[in-house]
């Protein structure tokens, strides 16, 4: 609480760095571009790491462990693989005080080890699929860090699976892409675009990837998490195979997708406002925080008991509760420490509310007056759930509603380049790669995806004004 | 399963090595010394996890991310710190392509990361204390490799908190040491012996270490966790300092405490057979297994269908629950498959249990007839829980007996050196490093602990002939 928030319109980045810092999420590492991860912004990463894992393991995907250090050798077999990643590596020459025979690098992405034991694993069709989740952190050299965005070393799941069949892989990488839809939508209430990448922007290695793209506070995109199918790629570089029914060998088709930290970024970006975060009830690390109000030690002994009454029943309801105790700090101290890390409900308790049975309860994302409402003590545990799935609702309510009203469909470059600026553009898009680059270079917006949801019939590309088949999302991104 | 296992008795070392691999729990990794945890071990280690985590937050400790980079300097600001680590250390030298100024180490525990940031988040008393704990892997170079036992890249907790006064820190370091007796005993069913370490096998920067021992199979003992009182050693190393409520600087006291994926070593070594591996309830990935028997497709339905009802029920009731419905191999086979990999309990039901409405159950950890039993269908949610209890109390009765029956007080260190080659010696020891060392060379035996439980009086040292006021453990170890 050291600094104070600039507005949000007035200096997003700004807004950002300081609120990162301010609401005790992370703070930098010593070492340059890494980042710690506070207890409250681990907190909020436990719980979307809780409500991804329980959908991955319905899926039927287990978790393993794999080595965070991949010789360097491994990293050169998948060719498009080793093109996209040798710019960013972090490589361990010595170990145990001696040079290494062979140069070891800090994992990038997993799928050169996650093949190597594949290709070990798998012999017959009766071994597939594997279906396999790592949750690990992974290392990328950056220069510029920004925290959650952009950091050396980032927290991430990865899932690797293999199939016997080109269709089962398919549905795989559809289906995580769902998955990711889904969580992002109830859980984070962020109204992500599923699509698909250009070629251009694919994963180093894949045939396709799709992404989950979210719009910010600024109206810029950020990608936020990624499916990917890999064909046969790795199954080639890596000899993954398997005996069939017929007795013949096969090459396997995998697949790999991920979710990273920078989620929490997204989290921040889409919901935050003027007072700082606003996170969504399903995630938060604490739901409701109760602010006790006494000056006079007698008041305190007859509103903290009341505290604790309340506490205890919303605790076994299942509620994520904080009694802020703090004897020192005044109310409203608290009050705008709570509203600046984003606890969606905050409960006041007074010696007038204890005479009267009733509690005071404000929303942080409904401002004033109109966000509070008084409760009767027995009617606490009801109200309470009542309002987080209210709060629940109604962000995902309000990012939905901006992000339609800052997407504009256009049909002519002039209209993009003025649109682009300021919101996502929807466009029929006929251009290739070097089309792409263009665009980036004139304008700074990329090709974000193409959106699953597509239009009938066919149109007109704006750039090319050749015939398209497909709409697409451009914007500024992150 | 490809391999087969050789008795405990005959060749320990062999049938660890050939058991972890053939239960599929791990597998070697491709760089030296690495490992990779497969989905049946990592669900072990993820039960482990749970237990411990919830323990800790009990106690009142958040986790939190720290990078696993740290820049070479910050190991050189404790001295006894980096004497112990530097000959371990693996080093990054480049990154994105270029030479780092200065290299990073990959962490081999992040006492100096956190102490940096303690540094820097410390203030006040107000701030006191930080009960921080991190989930992640570090890196300490090996050159020979034992799967969970050494690894380059292992899997642990690592706990790390500041506080006031020195009381505070000593009370928390005997804490996490409970914390450890507790789960060792209570959900692992190892009957571990808490006590501090000699001043030579304490942690490289401590004032005190504190350990749970363990006995394996072989009646060799294995360092299980451990809880180290830092004093004020990084404190001044860091310059960790608070305001007091007088307005005085004082430097804070600080612990940490660590438990690893070695433990998954342990729950081998102290309650596997000649059979495979024996899982106590509490942890085991699947805490029963249903092998379905039938020979004609009719025969087929009719038990899937019992199955199925039995699955529903026992799931529902909490119990981890894996059916075995492979068509291609018969129930011996699986029989023999869920043996080695140690599930706690297997349920058989055939075309005849289904027209008795019983299923058969086995305990894995009492062979043959002895441990099986028909269970009316109405009765089996409660039978199963009931023998889970019972196998969990009496792995817990076992290995307390074998620990018991290899532990020898001796007085001699005649009788020492014959002892000690097979068990556990507990006798009054007076003697210095260079002492224990001595010991080492002639016995192979190590100072493994000055247990808590400690006779009354004092003694004479079997070694030196001093006056000892403490017992100490000493076994061969691992």
């Amino acid at each position: 609480m050291a600094e104070k928030l600039v507005s949000r319109s007035k200096d997003f980045n700004e807004w950002y760095n300081t609120l990162v810092l301010a609401a005790d999420l992370a703070d930098y590492g010593p070492a340059r571009g890494t980042m710690i991860i506070k207890p409250y912004g681990w907190a909020l990463w436990e719980n979307i790491q809780g409500a991804l894992d329980r959908r991955f393991k319905a899926t039927g995907h287990m978790n393993a462990g794999f080595p965070m250090l991949i010789p360097e050798s491994f990293m050169q077999r998948e060719a498009s693989h080793v093109e996209g990643f040798a710019p960013e590596l972090a490589v361990v020459t010595h170990g145990g005080g001696e040079k290494l025979e062979e140069p070891l690098v800090v994992r990038p992405s997993s799928e050169t080890l996650i093949s190597q034991a594949f290709a070990k694993w798998i012999q017959s069709y009766r071994d597939l699929p594997i279906l396999l989740n790592l949750w690990n952190s992974v290392a990328r050299w950056e220069l510029r860090t920004k925290l959650f965005l952009r950091t050396t070393e980032f927290y991430w799941q990865e899932g690797h699976t293999a199939h016997a069949t080109a269709d089962e892989a398919a549905l795989e990488t559809q289906q995580m892409l769902d998955v990711y839809t889904d969580f992002a939508v109830n859980e984070a209430a962020i109204p992500v675009i599923p699509g698909e990448k250009s070629e251009g922007e694919r994963f180093a290695g894949a045939d396709r990837t799709f992404t989950i793209e979210a719009m910010m506070g600024d109206c810029r995109a950020l990608q936020s998490g990624t499916s990917h199918n890999l064909g046969q790629n790795f199954a080639k570089a890596f000899a993954i195979r398997y005996l069939d029914p017929n007795n013949e060998q096969q090459y396997v088709w995998t697949t790999s997708w991920g979710l990273s930290t920078r989620f929490v970024g997204a989290i921040i970006m889409v919901h935050g406002d003027d007072k700082g975060l606003v996170l969504p009830p399903r995630l938060a690390p604490y739901q409701l925080v109760i602010v006790p109000i006494y000056r006079k030690d007698e008041e305190r002994a007859t509103v903290m008991a009341a505290v604790e009454r309340v506490q205890v029943a919303l605790v076994e309801a299942g509620v994520r509760v904080k009694v802020d105790d703090r004897d020192h700090l005044t109310p409203g101290f608290k009050f705008n420490e709570w509203e600046l890390r984003g606890v969606p409900l905050r409960m006041e308790i007074g010696p007038r509310d204890v005479a009267q049975d009733v509690a005071v309860l404000a929303r942080r994302d409904v401002p004033g007056k109109a966000g509070k409402a008084a409760v009767r003590q027995e009617e606490i545990v009801g109200a309470v759930r009542t309002l987080l799935t209210t709060i629940q609702t109604d962000m995902l309510a309000r990012a939905t509603a901006f992000r339609d009203a800052n997407t504009h469909t256009v049909a002519t470059y002039e209209e993009f380049q003025e649109k682009v600026q300021s919101g996502f553009v929807r466009a029929w898009w006929a251009g290739n790669d070097a089309d792409e680059k263009q665009v980036q270079q004139e304008t700074k917006a990329t090709h974000r995806c193409y959106p699953l949801d597509q239009p009938s019939g066919e149109g007109v590309c704006f750039f090319t004004g050749k015939p398209a088949t497909r709409q697409a999302i451009f914007a500024r991104a992150y």
